[in-house]
């Protein structure tokens, strides 16, 4: 039996317009693409990303940093409260095929981060670059836009599989 | 937006023909009173009672102890590897707005024992007891049988939730 | 080189005096024997036993819940501050040689079937029974006093290490 | 009571004699200012700080990826074996007063990141940047020596703590 692929959308719980049209756009195309969406479930990006892949009638799915399903934003099928704090952040990259990081924060660079530790393949839109001895480490794959993130994201998950 | 009720279902990797049974009637009612299913995902009374949701279109999940999502048995529509080994079994309760434990060995042990550390609500079904000065602890809700105890759960979830 | 056995207490934090006495008593015994003692850091049995091993200048590490070290009894050599809520019990037990619980509630009981589930050896003072099919299961070595079971924990231990 | 600082000490498993010696320099230090060295426990640059500071009679713990004591290196006194595969990563830094990143892959990163994330200072010697927007983030501390890198260190755990 196929499983739909699992493509994590990871960005911050603020954001603005122009991010949650990024986000939104991103979630869209995942559902359009049949792919389940994996997030952290609570605000900002992970709202606007749910309720582009809701407008598709695509499968969303939140792991919770805290102990309440409740925290969930209204977009999300499958709350899962994980109770584990920050350390869900590593939870989510781990449960995906291939994630996606919109601009972002701290919380956003753990995950890339864990992404890169785990081999889960990475796509960045706006986001953290990492560098070392001067570097800009080619581990983040860079898309221009939210359709070319989720045709990137689901070859190098169909690749890594 | 009413989310759906998380249920979740414990048992041995190992089981018998009427273990399996039991998982399967189980797996049946939960998706026939429209609630997701929660569960390790790997084989076993995990796979019976998955393939029991699915012959009825439920939604299943499994929170899988490893990196790999191919360890996932075939009736999980959504497989979440953790790569937390043992520690998955806490976070497969903390997931849940109640679970339901059939027979099973140490690993059911220790998430009935997470259930009622977390006051996530605990349905027995032939399974273990807990004894504390003589007295056998009032916290498993016992059923006696596979419909009993989804309706025994979907309470109590919707009464502690 | 021999690197000292951990020995891990498990116990309420609310406890009566009869139960600090307990506590008191196995830390002397786990510092007298030259182990280390793990514990959850905080207060009841966790307080009174490693007061009891610091009484023998023994080595106490407190693998804690929550964000802040300060949050340790002041009888905490090595405080660990985890994040992860209650399932930092888990780690308490992977953690260690070999656990002893002493009474206790549901956070105890979640300890002593991690700790089967483990197979890290488990002496009980006091402390819960776990029944299947109407069989006190005997995974739980059950000991009368401090002194047996620190000797039965290191015992254990060693046959298992 | 006052409780020693814990300092973190992140690095490569596998290392170059130039890093191992950067590891030793901080071990020494960190047990001469009476600090207490945390790291992850295994090979590289968390062996030569932990023999750094066993030469200064220091004390030193080590969270393990894995599920067994043995797996730590002869320069760990306490040993705690996680089960928790990457994911102890983030523990180490969340256990930490204050983090020291040498070099490093992207194990290593994960560890800067989580520590960013959780507001543990962190101090780099010769490791990663982040960049945001062409900006490096200056949320990473540089030191030029191992020497202030353990002075930084100390003096921000102390201001954080």
């Amino acid at each position: 039996m196929n499983k739909k692929l699992r493509i994590g959308v990871l960005g911050p719980h603020d954001c603005s317009k122009d991010e949650a049209a990024l986000g939104f756009a991103v979630g869209v195309e995942i559902a359009r693409r049949d792919a389940i969406l994996v997030c952290g479930g609570l605000g900002g990006i992970m709202t606007s990303a749910a309720e582009g892949a809701k407008s598709r009638k695509g499968l969303t799915v939140g792991l919770l940093p805290g102990d309440k399903a409740s925290d969930a934003n209204p977009f999300i099928d499958v709350a899962l409260p994980t109770g584990l704090g920050a350390v869900r952040n590593a939870l989510i990259v781990r449960a995906c095929d291939a994630v996606i990081a919109i601009r972002g924060g701290y919380g956003t660079l753990s995950e890339i981060a864990f992404a890169l530790r785990l081999k889960v393949p990475v796509v960045g839109l706006q986001t953290w670059n990492v560098v070392q001895n001067g570097k800009v480490d080619p581990g983040i794959h860079v898309a221009k836009t939210p359709e070319e993130a989720v045709e990137m994201a689901l070859r190098l998950a169909t690749r890594a599989g």
